[in-house]
């Protein structure tokens, strides 16, 4: 009788497919089963497109349909996503996860992760962050020896912001979209404006680095992020 | 006339030597110089000996002497470093400096690329960071949707912490050493204890998960970490 599949969540990195670790490679590679999440709306997968040059003909696809804005009513399609991969694994089918960035944070595969893990044998491949990432392609070290290092969505309220920055050394802004116009205000408030870099889809083919006050308010996507960098201390 | 070389401060990841990008490892292996970071006590360097099966016989080797405990008097370190890096860039030789985890994330990289960014061609390759690796090996998903995340030193104080700790959702507390005590007795004062994860030298082959309370705080090592992950909550 063939054992259970393993089930990996790949963490495949920012957006350049060679910011992906040779662990994940190897993996993906080696996989029967390529699972990814896709936009019901759209039908596109990010993920899939990030690593689509190392996918085979012969691998087995499957899309795990997620609606984009995360609400309550998500975790059906959680379940549905995790019922899916299990009838693979049941089989003895090894299953990757693609994950942007790194699986455990910000992501979806927890939602799979908390379903599966007690049923199949998982394992995390850590990946590139879009954080470090944005770091990197502004050319700003994020933090010094012993910074507080916070990291904030953009959807929480401007007095939410405003409590969790003043604790801050560096800060990384996530998720900005429609939320830009009340971030900068309280970037503004706390004097931290112009400390502000701006960037979208860092590592990606579109990537675009804008001085923050160029930014149109109108056009911010979702994947953009405002980094405040720690100020050089000569104590640190 | 030949031009100067480029500088890569090249993330290499926690610790696997499979968990380095494909684009860390090509500029890693077609590199002249392989700089990294050494001990004057031990003469030894962890960055190369995470990578070292990658590096080639005919490659110059730089190490670069930096006082593990960085004081003030730490600046000479990096000027002479930098200056020692500035002659093979000049040269037109590349030369990339091997950095744990990620190149602008508590690292030493940001002392050698502020002394030099302005005058040779320079780029930061993100890498995994520990903070990530250490959620993988774990287990434990780090943040999800819209979670505040924090990274603290332990060296801070603990009423400074403790200030720091009520804002986060998750948090990571890095360089642990004999500050165990101290960031245990803060946990506990905040209720946070039970969340608490222990985890030493995520991804090297001596890595330690252990029950936090049964941690010898006599032996806990610089590069260790608790990890409080964060709650799910039916509206996360």
């Amino acid at each position: 009788m063939k054992s259970v599949g393993r089930l990996y969540g790949l963490g495949i990195g920012p957006g350049d497919p060679e910011l992906i670790t040779l662990k994940a490679l190897r993996l993906l590679r080696s996989a029967a089963v390529v699972a990814y999440p896709i936009s019901e709306k759209n039908q596109q997968s990010l993920a899939r497109s990030i690593v689509q040059e190392y996918i085979k003909p012969e691998q087995i696809e499957v899309p795990l349909y997620f609606p984009f804005k995360l609400e309550l009513s998500s975790q059906p399609y959680y379940d549905k996503a995790a019922e899916t991969l299990a009838e693979h694994l049941k089989l003895g089918q090894d299953v990757v996860v693609l994950c942007e960035g790194d699986p455990f944070f910000y992501g979806t595969f927890m939602y799979i992760y908390n379903r599966l893990v007690d049923r199949f044998p998982t394992e995390v491949v850590p990946g590139v962050s879009s954080i470090m990432a944005s770091g990197a392609a502004l050319g700003v070290p994020l933090t010094y020896r012993n910074d507080v290092f916070v990291v904030l969505s953009a959807i929480l309220p401007a007095e939410v912001l405003k409590a969790k920055l003043v604790v801050a050394d560096a800060a990384v802004i996530i998720k900005l979209g429609r939320h830009f116009e009340k971030v900068i205000g309280v970037l503004k408030e706390l004097g931290l404006y112009d400390r502000a870099k701006y960037i979208e889809k860092a590592t990606m083919p579109d990537r675009q680095i804008i001085a923050i006050e160029k930014v149109n308010s109108a056009e911010v996507p979702y994947f953009s992020t405002i980094v405040i960098p720690s100020q050089w201390r000569s104590d640190n």
